[in-house]
């Protein structure tokens, strides 16, 4: 049986064929009006994204080379900060601050909660030397979403800047960095940007450019003062991946058109779709309280085993979802809906969920997530 | 008059259409054999062009991402360090070392020139603190080779360990990293390799990696030991560049298929041809002593300014050469041979640099410098 690939992994994620043939033109050199033009044009519509009316600045790594520039380019050793660890990319943060010796206070939280905004309040009225709040809009490993816009709201009175990684939200979930008061967003291509890997985006409030001007971290790459400097004239400190940004203009304009309102409205409702899908089912959802629109975590019970279905999916329908990490390896699967992705994407990760879960033995009704999910995606 | 684009400057160089048509190619995820197959091979490929049996890491960053890894994985704070400063590039080595607190001594070299192996072998013997030399293979500021094997030779009895700066060079210039004895080799994907910017890539012996397990410089997003534990296993501990790093399997298997020592033989014939045709133009070299078979700096005389031909080069002919840097500005042009380049790409960098002589007012023989380079080109 012919075999068509769906990518439903909360990144990489599909790219549109018109970013696709855009990268696959000749390259042209960087240090030119015509690559300025595109850098300009790029960081235009990532501002649109961002909802913002600061510069964001894109660099050629990983969103955690953009985490990292967070931290060496705003603290300083022995500053105080605070991060949330209730998943892996939360932990992240922590990891990063240690590596350069900043001094960090974790605020844990279980896996599938998400931090209550009321227990930053009061470490900062506790400590009002923190200097920097580190958060996850969707943390990835267990499909939580935080309530940044409420975190913001407390470090607004608070020397601390609020720090958010975007990196698997932007363009998912709601984000509005200026309207909010966020100091620093950053992200990467592979998410809700609907590019492939390589590329990663910072933006900085004025709050956190001031903190740039007295860092005494190391940096070098990730200077983002340089890079700032540059971008004012459409440039760039190092050589930039020129045919990635070429590619991100297209998809820039592919969001931009939809408009950044109708994109998030579309990736909650197919979101929704999913959840319900998924209790129709029978199964049971990870982050009931707080989900995210990126990224769905689907309890399996005991009697399934989450790798194994993983596999099934990926080997015999092609159906691409994540699996569980750390502890959770084995008890949940995800289900993005993140990007490049429409009602018929949904439908057919929940019907290829059906098939396998029918398949392993699984007693339910087949077919109910699919009544249930065209209930809501006709809506 | 239809246009076709040459580009004749030292990074980014001409990308073959194999692996622009490679890169267009639907995204695949990076957790899966799938893909760390592509890694394998690349690093197979990677392995034979560095001439080395140490494991090649791929980072997600421009070349200057490699220095930096090279600086905050191998030093400590305080350390002793040679740099060599005789161009943009080698002035770079200094820079990330000083961001790092790193305490450099910097050998000072004429523009232009190549430094002297025996000014590094006095300075090894007078400080045998020096814990490493960082040197750049071809300055690509001013076309000069440096003689990084006999430089290798002076830190092999000695704890120093040798660095070297690759980006421009690899693939077009001799490097044997194992039989000299060079210690960290680092290149980018857009010069000898024939990819676009995007990938950097670093290789260290064993005496380097001595050095990794007791540096105390911050690292994260650049930490190798890291990088190399998941390259053992084909796999990357941050998102890697996925379409890039498929379109490289391709150049890969350009360059072994074509086998390096031809693509370097290669190298020689088109810089030699364009250096012999720019002294039949009556034009000078500004390397003459160490010329290096990546890019041509052609000393012009005070009547033409260089900037002005650069652009008449580039706006009436579409031939991308690139201008000087710094105090050089205007006073040479650089004319690239790197990558994927053939003997009519040297034929068309000549006579468009004649024509656009001519019409400027330039005397000398119409043709003198083809007829020279076509002499060499069939010899």
């Amino acid at each position: 049986m012919l075999k068509k690939r769906y990518l439903l992994t909360p990144g990489p994620t599909p790219v549109p064929p018109e970013c696709l043939l855009a990268m696959a033109k000749p390259i042209i050199h960087h240090r030119t009006k015509q690559f300025r033009a595109y850098i300009a044009e790029a960081t235009k519509g990532l501002q649109e994204v961002f909802q913002t009316k600061n510069p964001v600045i894109t660099l050629a790594s990983s969103g955690t080379g953009a985490m990292e520039s967070a931290v060496c380019n705003l603290l300083s050793k022995d500053d105080k900060v605070l991060t949330v660890s209730g998943g892996k990319f939360g932990e992240r943060w922590a990891e990063i601050c240690k590596a350069y010796g900043v001094n960090v206070k974790i605020i844990e939280v279980e896996w599938g909660k998400s931090v209550d905004p009321a227990v930053i309040k009061s470490e900062l009225e506790v400590d009002s030397e923190i200097k920097a709040v580190f958060t996850t809009l969707c943390e990835t490993s267990t499909g939580v979403k935080t309530d940044i816009k409420a975190i913001a709201e407390m470090t607004k009175n608070h020397q601390a800047i609020q720090v958010t990684d975007a990196i698997s939200a932007l363009g998912a979930e709601e984000i509005k960095m200026d309207d909010w008061g966020i100091d620093v967003v950053v992200t990467g291509s592979q998410k809700g940007l609907m590019m492939p890997p390589g590329l990663a985006f910072i933006a900085l409030s004025d709050k956190a450019w001031k903190l740039a001007e007295v860092s005494d971290l190391p940096k070098y790459y990730f200077n983002l003062t340089k890079a700032n400097k540059s971008l004012a004239n459409s440039d760039t400190p190092w050589t930039p991946a020129v045919n990635l940004i070429i590619g991100l203009v297209e998809a820039l304009n592919i969001i931009t058109s939809e408009g950044i309102e109708n994109v998030l409205k579309r990736h909650e409702l197919l979101a929704k779709a999913t959840r319900e899908a998924v209790k129709a089912i029978g199964l049971g959802l990870l982050a009931p309280e707080s989900p995210s629109c990126v990224v769905t975590a689907v309890k399996l019970p005991e009697t399934i085993d989450g790798v194994e279905l993983v596999k099934k999916l990926r080997d015999k329908y092609d159906v691409w979802v994540a699996g569980g990490q750390a502890q959770l390896k084995g008890k949940i699967i995800r289900i993005a809906h993140l990007g490049y992705m429409n009602k018929f994407d949904t439908i057919v990760g929940i019907s290829a969920l059906e098939m396998a879960l029918k398949e392993i033995g699984y007693e339910f009704e087949l077919g109910a997530g699919i009544k249930k999910a065209e209930e809501i995606l006709t809506g």
